[in-house]
């Protein structure tokens, strides 16, 4: 939408502001534009009235791949988020710890 | 059951060729097209760095979603193509049950 | 072990009348007290201060465990149960085939 | 790191080798009790030939009870072992971030 994107989180000044996944935000972007596809293929699937158990197993490995973003996403953030929130300590580190927890129950429970 | 049901594709003959879900495909596609922009969104959020809990928060989401996506198929499933399978009998019928197990299990371990 | 076993609901005559798994029974009762066994260990290993990892690893293998049971059960329940119930029609179809669906989204949201 | 390191929990002096559940220790070995009866009552509902649903319904609520043992553990595990290893730092930090991701995979795929 804007003119200039210039995409590169590189030029930020505030290095700690960044998420934890962004050394490897190409990975993640490439894994989610492969999910929206499969996504669209599966509506393409029913469009065309195609067999139940063939698009079944398409929202299973859709679902699978949302999951493995999910895990690398949460392996990315205890490994810098949590880490930096311990280093700081006090609430900041209580707060990051519960978020964490929050999040790995709500990935567990769906 | 009525005379005239227009309801079908493209005016298909063969009535029992239609997947189980012909008569929800519309609520179907909708969903799925509400997914395919949750997913959008998400690769949106790790563009654009934003942090690492809330795009969490809309993976696990998506993958409810498609989840329900799948449990209603897999209802239409039943309810059509595995008992008319039950109907016809013999080999139909088992390769229709073993597909239906295997879906429910790729499902289960999604 | 008993020389006299009532353990059975009520003597039954009708075969028709015993759940899906009656053939595969022994299997899931072995099954079955090998997770009650791996639980026991699970909570051994709590009480003895052992590692929360190797906890946690043993506590994924019997819910891995427990699904497979369930699986299983669902398995010979559409082949007999949901079968029967096709066969005699009507409100019995109707009713077996919401409970499945029912059981199957528990299944795959536990 | 320790020159004598005889792996016996029971003879700890040092606190800080307790895992990280140790202050719910009581709630958690409850919880697993109740869970081995759980069980216990699925083996004895399939020995007396009970409805394959209504046993279905006791493995989803044994299976949900399992997670939420796992999900506490996990979060204790956070905030005791991984913020200690994270104060140590290097290899220690390394080892204990991989291990806690890797039993966070694990439960998200069972």
């Amino acid at each position: 939408m804007s003119d200039i994107d210039t995409d590169t989180p590189e030029q930020l000044d505030d290095v700690s502001a960044l998420p934890g996944y962004s050394e490897t935000k190409q990975a993640h972007l490439k894994r989610l534009r492969r999910i929206e596809g499969q996504v669209r293929g599966i509506a393409r699937m029913v469009e065309q009235d195609q067999y139940c158990i063939d698009v079944l197993t398409q929202v299973s490995a859709a679902t699978k791949a949302l999951q493995a973003v999910a895990l690398g996403l949460l392996d990315e953030h205890l490994s810098h988020c949590v880490v930096d929130a311990v280093a700081a300590g006090g609430d900041e580190r209580d707060t990051k710890l519960r978020e964490a927890s929050d999040a790995i129950a709500r990935l567990v429970r769906s």
